[in-house]
């Protein structure tokens, strides 16, 4: 077999990102040397210096180079709130909503069939955010999917043996949506959850 | 404005590659921090190794990192035929469908309207190829668009005025392609280049 050319190694390097497939990093190897060059290079110094540096918020888990991430770090949040979130992502969806408490990330769901259990997913380090005594509630922002809802069920367990509220967002129409376009699921969800007005 | 955060500057970088928005970039630079950091790591390195040294055929004008690519040093290739592609990607289709002759890569086509002339695509280079005594025939390959077209007209003339055959591969409905599911231009395209048998 011959040695693989540079552009190969390339085209196989960048098929180490999720959703890139061997067309796809073709099309990328092809564009950046084509057209953008300096960001590629850019790119290739950012990505190393995130790999080796980015570490987990020591209080809230998401990724950050610091020991705490910039939220944790803030004085100025609500201690009374923790939102429990998957996805670091999460954070930033949550944040847009104007939500000002505290999150706790957990990087993942319970999954016993992939052999995810609760110190995978950080509940370990979750005893020390509930025993903070401005602590009120937690809200159990985690997905509507099963493993979603199993995890927050796990965790509602954990926080009211402490005595404090625990509550999961809402589910059910999406704010303009329209129905047609809804599933029956989350309809049935929405009819559940109806509010007196 | 706070300074971003690594976490920021990297989803940032990775949207120089084309396809990737900001949720997607979101989605890589989780899963690689997760995930893949030894392989994000060895991204880095390739990329930056490939966008210094990757450069361009010095014959055929595809990508490489030596004078010649390896189609190009292979003394065994047929003289006799030329084929002319838009894109490196191209190559490795034609290469898979068992032709064995000489290539030129236009990395383009010509598009006026975008100030893309017959020097940007490296026509003025194809004029020492065409007066090789070997070379019989040149096979245009370039896409069936309007450009593409247009590209394959234009080259056809500065073969043909050198003596030399020149074809423009068959169009047509896919092998193994139904042509309920081929459209009327594809159809009329192909009712149009009939064969007897």
């Amino acid at each position: 077999m011959t040695q693989q050319s540079l552009l190969e190694q390339l085209v196989e390097a960048l098929r180490c990102m999720p959703g890139i497939g061997r067309k796809s990093a073709q099309r990328i190897a092809h564009q950046l040397l084509q057209r953008n060059r300096d960001a590629a290079k850019h790119l290739s110094i950012i990505l190393a210096d995130a790999m080796d540096n980015i570490g987990h918020c020591e209080r809230c888990r998401t990724y950050t180079e610091n020991s705490l991430c910039h939220l944790c770090e803030n004085k100025k949040r609500d201690e009374s709130t923790l939102c429990i979130v998957e996805n670091p992502s999460d954070v930033d969806s949550i944040e847009e909503a104007n939500y000002r408490g505290r999150y706790f990330v957990l990087l993942g769901h319970l999954s016993p069939l992939d052999g995810i259990g609760p110190d995978d997913i950080g509940l370990n380090e979750l005893p020390k955010l509930l025993d903070n005594e401005e602590l009120k509630e937690v809200i159990l922002a985690t997905s509507s999917t099963v493993e979603g809802e199993a995890t927050a069920h796990f965790i509602s367990e954990m926080v009211k043996v402490r005595g404090k509220a625990v509550s999961r967002i809402a589910h059910g129409v999406p704010m303009g949506g329209e129905l047609e376009y809804a599933n029956s699921l989350t309809i049935a969800h929405a009819i559940d959850g109806r509010k007196a007005i």
